[in-house]
């Protein structure tokens, strides 16, 4: 399994795995993809800069990168407390009213209450940027399209590349007019922000519609070998994963053993759902109690982007704490249906490669 | 292009082609794959013998299906006025203030309106089966699911396989323990009745499920060599499909040029809907005034299967004779985007077949 995304990258195979668990990241790059680190749970940049420090000692000397959240255009921004102050009291009794009607307790008084997830807010996610940069980051993807330019400009003179996420060819062609590398073809199936176009459409179409202009990394809906070269058959020059890391031993060494594994791996393809509720866009999570509350008749409409993570933030910290499989607050795609068992990520990354040359072989026999 | 379901059916390329045009299915069938003709708009069985009558004689002996639309268990049942008095007179109401909003004239007087389409009804249906089979068809298909027993027995006796569509591994299961021969597994991204699962996922669970029982076709989102060769990545032995034949010369030999090609040709792979408004059931239709005009608050519910049709059909009628390509009513998958001239079959169907070797041929480089 080889494209010339392999040379550009310096990597042994087109996978690319993005997961928040750094111990997941560097198995990735170990293991011959490349590990990209979510950054959007690190509040404090110097969190962050520790979290690098331990990837620049655990990747074997491989290329890895990072994941952050920073839309091209600069959104209302503030300290925490100002936007708090904008969430309406009728969200927050809600919030409050479905956690009790779910049995989650409140925390426990000595566990201290997050401010909630700052990495959605420019400011943060700028600080991210620049904490990677002082590392030997290979990629900076963006999770809402293209970045800044200036972030963009930096980025490449450092020699980092940078990736952006599109859910439409339109957007797709954007990002390469503002000078992004890489491509991110994020189809219907996926985990977290994601658009109305499946991978089978929206993969050649994105392809076709940047004329080789820049590499397509697939997404959405790929967690085998047999996915991969489904994706590499519709043009793609390699493979964006993050829900078959979900249910990795390594993603549970940095997150601890959770209910939230425990949940994923009971779950179907079918018990997905795509809602504003996490983050105010439309993302796809798995289907728990907690998301079909927000469906019930009377649930308010999910607030815009940052407010809605502000307000459930705090819900998501309870309902971890709980330890209940059946309320939790997930982002993943219909592949879940195919996580069955806790693996090392070096299992997966080699079904992967080994899966990819059995189908190979296998279409080269109906030819 | 060939894998053991081209011995089955006696095709040369494991290319199915559904569509409601004998002029299309015929060319199908002529050019290597399988013709299935959709019975379901022939409301008088003596025109469907006709019509079989024709296919046997245009399609150089080569075999050919019929796509039949019966669910497994006997429906609601009545003649077109029992069943027309259960349509509420609200959703009449809504029918002929929204045609007149969008500017939909009344029929001509010396046109005469349509019973509705009764394809939908079970006795009709049922009529449909029994003059195929007394034609040299080679395959049933279902389009909701398995169908009655006697009507697997009597297929099996006349040595016709049996097809039906799953949007779901437990469908198509079910499918197999009914006798079914051979699983459409039709994702999220058809046009037609689907499901929420895409493609990328849909297929290779469908084809794990059932473990070798039956062959699986790839339904949604394939109209090109690349999707067929990505279908085929994901482990089906052949594609289904439906979209890609609505933009023939052949087709619009049988339906004459009209304003739904047109509206085809202009349309994006962002402008479709899934939606009940069809047929009673969720089906992805192109997006048009029609079908945003049934997402406007105080819209009613779509009743369901057979009532539905049976309200909007003279609504297609009329909207047909409109000519007007921004409020026309057509099932088709995400793929119109990529439909962006009237072709010849033959020419469709050549490039499946050469796109899917220069793809493989491609895949093999990486490997």
């Amino acid at each position: 399994m080889r494209t010339g995304l392999c040379d550009t990258l310096g990597i042994d195979y087109p996978i690319v795995g993005f997961t928040p668990s750094e111990h997941a990241a560097a198995a990735i790059s170990r293991a011959g993809g490349l590990g990209v680190l979510g950054c959007v749970r690190f509040n404090d940049a110097a969190e962050l800069e520790t979290v690098l420090d331990w990837m620049d000692h655990n990747t074997d000397g491989k290329p890895y990168g990072v994941d952050i959240v920073m839309p091209a255009k600069v959104p209302t921004e503030g300290i925490p407390d100002d936007l708090n102050s904008l969430v309406p009291p009728e969200h927050r009794a809600f919030v409050e009213r479905t956690l009790s009607e779910l049995g989650v307790p409140p925390l426990a008084e000595d566990v201290e209450t997050g401010v909630g997830v700052l990495g959605w807010l420019h400011s943060v996610a700028r600080s991210h940027v620049e904490v990677a940069l002082r590392h030997p980051i290979r990629l900076i993807a963006n999770a809402l399209g293209s970045p800044p330019t200036d972030v963009l400009t930096t980025a490449h003179e450092h020699g980092v590349l940078v990736a952006a996420l599109a859910g439409k060819a339109e957007h797709a062609r954007r990002h390469v007019d503002s000078g992004v590398d890489i491509v991110v073809a994020q189809g219907y199936e996926a985990g977290g922000h994601t658009g109305e176009i499946a991978s089978m459409v929206l993969i050649p179409e994105i392809v076709a519609a940047l004329g080789g202009r820049a590499p397509v990394l697939a997404a959405g809906g790929i967690g085998s070998g047999r996915q991969a070269a489904a994706a590499l058959a519709l043009g793609a020059q390699g493979v964006w994963t993050g829900s078959c890391w979900l249910t990795t031993r390594e993603y549970a060494e940095t997150m601890g053993e959770s209910a939230m594994q425990r949940a994923l791996l009971g779950a179907s393809s079918s018990d997905t759902v795509r809602s504003r509720i996490y983050t105010g866009k439309p993302a796809r999570l798995l289907k728990t109690r907690w998301t079909e509350a927000w469906e019930q008749p009377g649930a308010p409409e999910p607030l815009p982007m940052p407010l809605q993570n502000l307000l459930v933030s705090p819900a998501h910290q309870r309902m971890h704490a709980a330890d209940d499989p059946s309320a939790v607050a997930m982002p993943v795609g219909q592949i879940v249906g195919s996580l069955t068992e806790i693996r090392p990520v070096a299992d997966v990354l080699d079904e992967f490669v080994r899966g990819y040359a059995d189908t190979v072989r296998g279409l080269a026999e109906t030819s």
